[in-house]
Formats: structure tokens, C-alpha cells, sequence
């Protein structure tokens, strides 16, 4: 047993997962959930995902050796000031939060003796909640940690192994380095899908009974969460303004190459994109 | 047996396929087919998917009750050009081609008492040639068949009973609305991914190796073959130049809503889009 009794506030898609994972592998003793909405926490009690659960994240983390932040990213720097009270000398927190920009902040916000540690499991869906949640999500998933001046190595090490232990490979990257890669690979793909479907939208509604597979490829993380992406690419906003630069660049190159009946360049654009989408398999 | 003789020309993944559905419901008592290549048309009789070839499409016509135009679009009028002399009376002609706009230009070149009707399964994936057909490829899938004033009733009849016996469903557009609503949903599709996978290689090609499935399904579809799609795109250029335009304008609301720090416009966007896209399911 690595973490004798955990805490993992937002019992959603990541967090159950999380806690499911530990509990199959041996490796908490006790979790406790903590969420807003009993039903759900109940549910994930019912599933086996967690043992017991507290309407209240600081009476949730009482004696907690490792706390997990699984709520949406927005509401960690308040769930931050709500628990830190009730964080025990020796305790681990970690997030699970898809943007990185603040675990600066959250190190900060930390209690003396108690150790904070930035992670992003590179797993899950469009799909979200309890409901979606297994124990297996993480095997074969990549798992960022972030490393900061401030992080102990020896905790660092020991959320490594925790997250190795579920079946994950990990990577460590700064936070600033970590925003700028999953704000090209994943934030900004995230709002460049919502803004093809809108687009597909103004044109013609219908026309999505036509689709075939590379549209509901292509556009299959729209179906992601409104509230939790908006927030996201919010919280990435100047990688974000870039990469949408880029992008147009990129479109208006095609455009021109279009207009201009330039069939072979086109097909040389296109060529470059599939040997470099090739990189990394189907 | 619904066509005695069928000559399939260009044996990749729509004709290979097709020949090997027809061949497996005994729709079809012999496929010759023709394609550039002798090793692959080897292939295609060893895979059982056609019974013999001819390094030329007039003499693969020859004698021949259905022929299927299975090459890269693009060359279609060419081909028609090349087999219009050998084409026998009462034959049936048609295509596969992803887009339309030649269907009527086609018709013409078709001799007396020789029916063309332009078709389009919906089926396939990035992947291409024989070596990824299958003949079950069209069990489920959507197939438009495009009408115009020319179109034969009693033929389109046919070929439609044809579609329907390897496993699609038939809609019938006239060739424009089909252009419309492809170029929108696939072809469309296929440039801004193509754009997409292009802008993440522009900021930092390294990055790749960090996409989890959400960029993995986003950009798949430019695996897609390069001279295929900028053909299809360069014949559908005045759609393409709409809905680039179209694109570009969501792109730009979401940037202001960003630069604005709008974070309730953005969800609200996101939205949108997801709600459109649930229309589809997953």
C-alpha cells in the first residue's frame, strides 16, 4: 500500500478512474470521495470505485496521504484555499487538471509539509462522469508530471511510481512547456473541432446525416465538454491566440493554392501533413 | 446474376472491394479488371477479388455489362474517352468518384444506348489500394446515387438494387447538392486536417509524440492519400473557397471571444457545436 488513505475530490471520468485503479492494485487503503452532487458519489460508491464519501473537500482530506484534484481545472485554486487547513503534515496532492498554468499558484497555496505535485494522464474521452469511468484507463497512457523548482524529488518519485503502478509511462516537463505542447496537441485541436462542426452548422445543418467516418473522426471530440474545454482553452489563452494564427496561416496557404489552380501544390501541402501525422501510426 | 460480364477499372480499395462483394453474392459471373500496375492486379486475382485483368481498359470493356469507373477521379474523363468505343449496348457505366461535378460531362462522352450513373459509396477510410479492400466494405455504409435529367430510370433501378445487395443504403442527389454537402462534410474536412496536422508541425513538429487519441482521431484522416484529396478539393474549388471562408469566420469568433476573456461566449460556442454534433452519435 503506497497511500494508506486518499482523498480524490471530483469523482468524474479521471478521479473514479484514479481511485478504481488504486483500490484494484492494492495500492490506497481507504479512499474517500468528495463531489457536489450526492447521486453521483453514491454511484461511484455502489461501482466500487471509492469506499466512503463527504460533502465537504476538507473533511474529505482529514488524514489523507495523498489527495487527488480531479474537479475541473478552474475550481482548483478555491478548492486549494477550502482543503489546506485540513491537509496533514506529509501529505501528497496531485492534480489531474489538462492545463498547467497554475501549479505555480497551487504550490504556493500548500501548507509547510505538505508536497504538491502537477500531473496530466493523457487518457480519457469525450465521454465524462462516473459513468465513464474504469479502472483500466490508464494502462498504455503517457502521464505528464510537471516539474517545478519547487517540487521534491523524492514525492515526485513517488507519484511516478503511482501513476507506473496503474499503467502508465511517464514524462516530465515544466508547466510552461507542458501548455505549449497540449495546447497544440490537445486544447487547440479541441476548439479547432468545435469550430469545424459550427462551421458545417452555418452552411448547412442537414448535411451531418451525410457524414461518414472521417467526419465523425474529425469531429469526434466536439462531443467533449462545453464548460470543462472553454475553461481549459481560457486558462491556455496566449498559446491558444498562437496557435489559431498558425492555423489560419496555414489555411489561407491552401486557399491561395486553390485560387490559383495550383493542383501539385496542394498536393504537396497535403503530402507534407500526412508524412508528418504518419510520425506517430494510425 | 445481376450483370453477366463487369469490367472494374482501377483494382484499389472501392474497386477491389466492390469486385469482391459482387463476385461473393454471385452478382456477377466474371470481373475483369484493368489498373497500371500488373503486380497488383495480381494480387486482386490471387485475393480472389477479380477473375482476370487487362493492361488496358478498352479490352477490359470489351464485351462487359457493368463497368465501373474505380480510378482516381480526376482521371475519369480520359478514361471514358479511352473505353467509350469498346463499351457494348446496354452496358451500364458508373463511377465511384468522391465528387460529382463531372457527372454530366461524363454522361456525354458515353455513347448511344450506353447508360451512365454516377454513384458515390460512403465508405472506406484513410487507408487505400488492394491491400485494404474487403468485400464486406459496404455492409452498413451510405451510397448516393446522383440523378440528373439524363439518368436512365429503370438503370439508376439497377444500380441502386446493386448498392443495396452488397449491404449500403441508397439516397439520391442531383450531382451539385451532392458536391454541396461532400465538399462540406468530407472533402471540407479532409483540408482543414490536412491544415491542422500542418500548423502543429509549424510550431513544433516534436510535438506529436505527446497527442493522445483526441488528436490521433482529429488528424487521422490526413493519412488520406495527398494526390486523391487535392484532386477531389481542386474539382470542388468554389465549395472549398466557401466553406474555408466560413471556417476561417468560427475560428475568428472563438479568437475574440478569447481575446475578450469571454469565457461564457466560448462555452457557449463549444456548445453549439456539440450539440450539432451529437445529432450523429459517437
Amino acid at each position: 500500500v503506497e497511500f494508506l488513505k486518499t482523498a480524490v475530490l471530483g469523482v468524474g471520468l479521471i478521479g473514479a478512474s484514479l481511485a478504481g485503479a488504486m483500490k484494484g492494485r492494492s495500492l490506497t487503503g481507504h479512499v474517500t470521495g468528495f463531489g457536489r452532487r450526492r447521486e453521483n458519489l453514491e454511484r461511484a460508491v455502489e461501482k466500487g470505485f471509492i469506499d466512503s464519501f463527504e460533502m465537504d473537500p476538507g473533511a474529505a482530506c482529514r488524514d489523507a496521504d495523498l489527495v487527488v484534484f480531479a474537479t475541473p481545472v478552474e475550481t482548483f485554486s478555491s478548492l486549494a484555499g477550502r482543503v489546506s487547513a485540513f491537509l496533514k503534515k506529509g501529505a501528497v496532492v496531485i492534480d489531474v487538471g489538462s492545463v498547467k498554468g497554475l501549479v505555480r499558484e497551487l504550490e504556493g497555496l500548500m501548507p509547510g509539509g505538505v508536497s504538491f505535485v502537477g500531473c496530466h494522464p493523457i487518457a480519457g474521452s469525450e465521454r465524462s462522469g462516473v459513468g465513464a469511468a474504469e479502472p483500466g484507463l490508464f494502462e498504455g497512457a503517457l502521464c505528464i508530471i510537471t516539474k517545478t523548482e519547487r517540487t521534491d524529488a523524492p514525492v515526485a518519485g513517488r507519484v511516478k511510481a503511482l501513476w507506473e503502478a496503474v499503467g502508465s509511462r511517464v514524462e516530465f516537463l515544466g508547466p510552461e512547456e507542458h501548455d505549449r505542447l497540449y495546447g497544440l496537441v490537445s486544447h487547440f485541436i479541441h476548439l479547432a473541432a468545435y469550430a469545424l462542426v459550427n462551421a458545417a452548422g452555418d452552411v448547412d445543418s442537414s448535411c451531418m446525416r451525410f457524414a461518414g467516418p472521417g467526419f465523425r473522426d474529425t469531429t469526434r471530440i466536439a462531443l467533449s465538454d462545453p464548460a470543462l474545454w472553454s475553461n481549459i482553452c481560457a486558462m491556455n489563452r496566449d498559446n491558444m491566440l498562437t496557435y489559431i494564427e498558425v492555423f489560419r496561416e496555414n489555411l489561407g496557404l491552401m486557399e491561395g493554392l486553390l485560387r490559383a489552380g495550383d493542383r501539385e501544390g496542394l498536393e504537396k501541402a497535403f503530402r507534407r501533413a500526412r508524412q508528418l501525422r504518419e510520425g506517430i501510426g494510425d
